[in-house]
């Protein structure tokens, strides 16, 4: 069972999952390989992951067999486990707890040789319908306070296997770092009366100069405080808490839209390695007036060094504005 | 002029220091290459890096020409600059101000082919007492808040050069990440009246189960909550909220600790790239009873992704247990 530890003097919460059991030798550094090793996320090799939890069969093929087009299981290796009580306990001065919770992997296509951003805006869809839908069914386990769906897209970025994929994990605390984002947005409703990312949206439409693609529903923009060069957040224009409220007919335009900056920023940088991570309200939590949930993605150009590690403080080479403008106005051949 | 930004949700600062000048294609990743090229920190390159703040020369020599054997000159690429006023604005609902500051790199020995455990005692003692000068000095200019001292090892470390060094950050705002810490210790002193670190210190040594190395005045320790395998922190111990407060007679304990845990750890998982940074209390603030300085070293042996950077949670794959265990047990022969 994995363990959650407490930083007693900060109060962040590390995993500690030893059922990948790393020990010294295991830290050699891996050489980027290309595909012809066997892959557990392509057709044929469906029982080489743990069973399927929710599948999109278009051709009503059994569980666990081929013709799905997404496919969702848990991870094998997971950081937190289902079962069980958290069983907080003491340690001297101490704490810690069972690490309960879920750790689920996306698989966004059978074809190994694409990636989220190459699929078609009706597959995009699917997998920010699937994400939706894990929420909605994970949430009614009341012992998960949170949950956080990530991709990490190459090996920089901390993915270890290539076959097109995104994860959830769901925890059993609201991690400190969505705690702080909650707070700095409720400390500017009670300030402002308003919601600071819609605040931010009206600012950056009006100032028209770190947009780099919006339409109806959705806006992507190179933030004005960006840690990292070509960061890029895409938010809902209309104010909405969580992520899991969004509604069918607003999907395909979410999907444009990640499709687009993703490709620009393919293009931009030459497949950069990358993160995105959905930022939204925790799941026990109604609606609320002022978080609104939203996207980040980070492209992995730079590498975080002590002065980050030790600050809290990022030093980002490139102007958001010059960022936005090149991802802007690329010229994208479709 | 590098330029101070505010994440206007979280309150985050980060310095956009475009002086650097990347463009989309300066990301192109650089293969790690062996010495044979130019390297401005080698005997006669003294003129290809800013003018020297501080040397120590046995011999006498003249500044900024050989003979050194340590040497500060100011970061070429500065992520902030020592001139100028803050000049603190906003900028709609953003808030900006001027990167004032200072950067400076210390040249930690003029052997290219060595890295700082490598170096004698004397030798790491000498940079550990030009942190102490360095920051005594730059204390002086109120503007400055706060001192991180780091040193990146290795390209995944953020290194960008091979040669043997460290690196000073002055800021002129408290880091969020130390307010954090500050806060967190203030907070553990006003309910037990104790040092929270004279706390962990009593109960590693007495638990013995997370020690890597100690002798008569620091302790290296693998933290409960280690975000990273064989994260280790050295901590004096005896209650210092300064590091600059260090006397001159402890300066070569610190030295024999830092040698022997970076021995360890190069031993243990071959030469791995590692940060480590020095936490300290704020600049302007007198001796403080909650805070105790302390060193904590990082090996990059995982890869930060989307998990990480969404929740401020870590997944660890070692236990700290186990990975202070195997650095203690290490048979270096010397």
């Amino acid at each position: 069972m994995p363990e959650l530890r407490k930083d007693p003097i900060i109060g962040r919460w590390v995993i500690i999952s030893t059922e990948r059991g790393k020990r010294p030798t295991d830290f050699v550094p891996v050489e980027k390989k290309e595909h012809g090793g066997f892959c557990p996320f392509c057709y044929g090799n469906e029982d080489k992951t743990p069973p399927e939890i929710f599948a999109i069969r278009p051709d009503g093929s059994h569980k666990d067999t081929p013709g799905w087009t997404l496919r969702v299981v848990p991870n094998k290796y997971p950081a937190l486990r289902i079962e069980g009580q958290l069983n907080r306990q003491g340690d001297g001065i101490y704490d810690k707890m069972n690490g309960v919770g879920a750790h689920e992997v996306i698989i966004e296509s059978p074809d190994h040789y694409k990636d989220l951003a190459d699929l078609e805006v009706p597959a995009i869809s699917d997998v920010f319908r699937t994400f939706r839908e894990r929420v909605l069914d994970l949430k009614k386990d009341i012992r998960l306070k949170y949950i956080m769906i990530f991709k990490n897209h190459g090996m920089d970025a901390g993915a270890t296997l290539e076959h097109t994929h995104s994860q959830l994990i769901a925890t059993p605390i609201i991690p400190k770092r969505v705690i702080e984002e909650m707070d700095g947005a409720r400390n500017y409703y009670n300030f402002k009366e308003r919601c600071i990312f819609c605040d931010i949206i009206r600012q950056e439409i009006k100032d028209n100069i770190r947009i780099v693609y919006k339409e109806d529903h959705f806006v992507a923009i190179v933030p004005y405080a960006s840690r990292f060069p070509f960061e890029t957040w895409i938010l809902p224009k209309k104010h909405v808490s969580h992520f899991e409220f969004i509604s069918d007919d607003l999907l395909p335009h979410l999907a444009i839209v990640m499709k687009e900056v993703m490709r620009r920023i393919n293009v931009a940088l030459n497949n950069p390695p990358f993160n995105f991570v959905i930022h939204t309200s925790p799941l026990q939590n109604k609606f609320l007036e002022y978080y609104h949930w939203h996207i980040e993605l980070m492209p992995k150009l730079t590498r975080v060094a002590g002065f980050e590690w030790g600050t809290g403080f990022y030093i980002n080479p490139t102007s958001p504005e010059d960022a936005a403008q090149y991802l802007r106005e690329l010229n994208l051949k479709s």
